[in-house]
């Protein structure tokens, strides 16, 4: 049985809560209902027993301190703010079992950002612990007993159901891309470092996203222009369709056949509507293994550095993937994280001169190897996603039809590094082509 | 032969200056004449052709910008400035043989902190190469065949002629205590990370610590109150005459003869000064094999993390102690790293509770096994500043004395982690019973 699922879509939300009489505080409370009811079932947020109070009183507060006519951009809306990151006055948990204080900090840019922007924190949402490795409760909105993905599940799950129009969550590996994908919203990790990451607790500062939910792409330019650096709102692509780029060999294969053989409807669809598709040979994701190594080593290295100070004294609070995560990259060496970390570069410039030299604006793949899993037990794959990650280009994953069984399917966009206006833009086009 | 010393206490300097009509490009020639003077011998700073126009058209700006009744600390006071420490429109070369486009960035913020004080940079200093390894030409002012010590080297050599009040530098092991007092200055390295450590070119993050150069301990207190994060001018000592604890067991040991007879003589001045001297053991300290071996995993683990985009394709570039340095810490692992890392806390927090145990105020020892060794090919040995740097806590050198020879020698005093302002008032007391 699926939760019920409400239209949130963050743009006309945020128009309506800016520009008309439409009060805040009612709202919250509204979101508050959808929460309450969906909760039992959803686990998409960490349980907080004064969360209405806390919500209301802050709404109450902007709406007395806001006069009409300088309504900020996200002017009463709730955010969910997966479980890694700091918010004043709420407990950073990260899925973890370690005593909070342990990892207690200053709120992060991010978060505070939002808040300037107007936003209200509607809660934390479930993450895997420490972002990585175990899975919370939390389940896909579309058919609970599959996984919403993961780590950022209940941001993922949350968005999806219309409990928030906005949440954000952290991307090491495919933690914003395939949740979203699973849960058929739109997901977006912008270039690496484009989001300030102060006051998040780190898994891997050398592949570390932060990334956002939304059910519209409008929206997540909102959300992008608020939380990235040096956002150009004027940014225009040259053309009316893009050129996409599809990556040739092998990569492709790493995917099912649900997902490829939306794939190939998607791919026609676009073709349809007046983009350009071209197949394009990149010799990098062929070495699928040796990509999978060196992200392994940085992650679970720089995991390691992170855990330091506590992981000898805690261990028994460890759950098993990242105890063994954390063993295994201890034992990683600095000429291997050095290694590890130049393939950030060369990465990265192999899919922007690709892109380049085949005169193409992005790549686009499947979001996920298929629809979300049927389990709770596992968030699924990111190998679709690990080489974007790595990388750390530009990536958007916009809803992209369904499987026979409803299951939502995801495709994502990758564009060149710190491109990410232009990005969303052609993700816009995207969208509307399928 | 030595070369001409100056007396250009900060304090006294900086107060004239503020306060006077003594005006400042006067100021700035004669210190240019001292460098110009001095330069063909000591080689304190990084040669530039058009010092002079520089530094009299910027101390032309400052005085006409400046209202005389708002002059700022360090009005017009030249500092020289190690470089590894970026300055807007001076490279940093870092003593190196490398393109210095590679290690181009924003102008450090100690930097800015000096000039909105009212500084104005009289150059960059001599650095050995990255701060750490193959030394540069810079000379020992009391004694040319000497070396000053390293790696802030000309930072060093040049407060001690007089070229300037005041140079800033960094230490990872040793690289302002040993230079100061074998250039018979004092020198300070605050807490670790109490002065803003971004715009520097990283030698060893867990360790690098900015520190200062001066002839005065009053002028020592004026740079740290513009430097540190929040400096407390107001925290004054509890009593007139501080605690003296001086570490028992063999440590003392690892200075020579002329060091230690020195050494033995200063315990005394300052007993009859009315000091109480104890010795305290410190067991942490016996292990100084384990120690070093411990510091130099994570001095040379994080160099190679620093040096990874550059030295497989510059290899040829570099001198053989980073080459080596580098290639060795390739070899640490992150298990290493981490464990070296987590002694920081463990020594700092066994210094402070001995301290705190035995009610004394601050550690005082040799600030290096003897005088400045007589060559430029060595910069000497940090073995007695270790242990405080790995701690990351406050150190302070003040002039103490002088061999036969007439070579310089400094007393080491370190205090708790982040009471830098008590340090340095009793570095005051300490200075005036020598």
């Amino acid at each position: 049985m699926p939760v019920r699922i409400h239209d949130a879509p963050l743009a006309p939300v945020a128009a309506e809560l800016r520009a008309t009489d439409r009060d805040v505080v009612r709202y919250v409370d509204d979101c508050c209902d959808r929460i309450d009811e969906a909760q039992p079932e959803l686990h998409a947020l960490v349980p907080e027993p004064s969360r209405r109070e806390r919500l209301r009183e802050a709404a109450a507060a902007l709406r007395d301190e806001t006069p009409a006519d300088a309504r900020p951009r996200l002017y009463g809306v709730p955010v969910g703010v997966k479980d890694i990151i700091h918010v004043d006055r709420l407990p950073t948990r990260a899925g973890s079992a370690l005593p909070p204080e342990l990892f207690a900090g200053p709120e992060a840019t991010c978060v505070t950002r939002l808040r300037e922007a107007g936003a209200l924190v509607a809660g934390k949402t479930v993450t895997t612990e420490f972002a990585g490795g175990g899975p919370g409760l939390t389940r896909n909105p579309h058919a609970l007993d599959h996984t919403p993905g993961g780590s950022s599940s209940g941001s993922a799950a949350g968005v999806a159901a219309g409990l928030f129009p906005l949440a954000i969550g952290t991307q090491t590996g495919g933690s914003v891309v395939r949740p979203a994908a699973y849960c058929g919203v739109v997901g977006m990790k912008p270039s690496l470092g484009r989001i300030p990451r102060d006051g998040i607790l780190e898994r891997s500062s050398s592949l570390d996203h932060v990334g956002m939910f939304t059910q519209d792409v409008a929206g997540m330019r909102l959300a992008a222009a608020v939380l990235c650096d040096d956002w150009a709102a004027g940014e225009e692509p040259v053309g009316e369709f893009p050129v996409v780029a599809v990556p040739g060999g092998t990569f492709l294969q790493r995917a099912g056949p649900a997902a490829r053989t939306a794939f190939a409807a998607q791919r026609r669809r676009l073709a349809a509507a007046g983009c350009e598709v071209r197949r394009v040979a990149v010799p990098a994701l062929e070495e699928v293994t040796g990509l999978a190594r060196d992200h392994r080593r940085l992650h679970y290295g720089e995991l390691a550095l992170v855990h330091e100070p506590w992981f000898d004294d805690y261990r028994s609070f460890y759950r098993t993937p990242n105890a063994e995560a954390i063993a295994a990259g201890r034992d990683v060496t600095v000429g291997q994280l050095a290694a590890s970390r130049a393939r950030i570069t060369q990465l990265r410039e192999t899919f922007d001169d690709l892109l380049a030299t085949h005169d193409a604006d992005l790549w686009v793949t499947p979001a996920a190897p298929g629809p979300a899993p049927a389990t709770i037990r596992t968030t699924g794959d990111p190998v679709m996603n690990r080489p974007w990650t790595y990388a750390g280009v530009p990536v958007v994953t916009v809803p992209a039809g369904q499987t026979p069984e409803g299951l939502p399917l995801g495709l994502q966009l990758a564009g060149p590094y710190m491109r990410d206006e232009r990005l969303l833009k052609w993700a816009e086009v995207v969208a509307d082509a399928l």
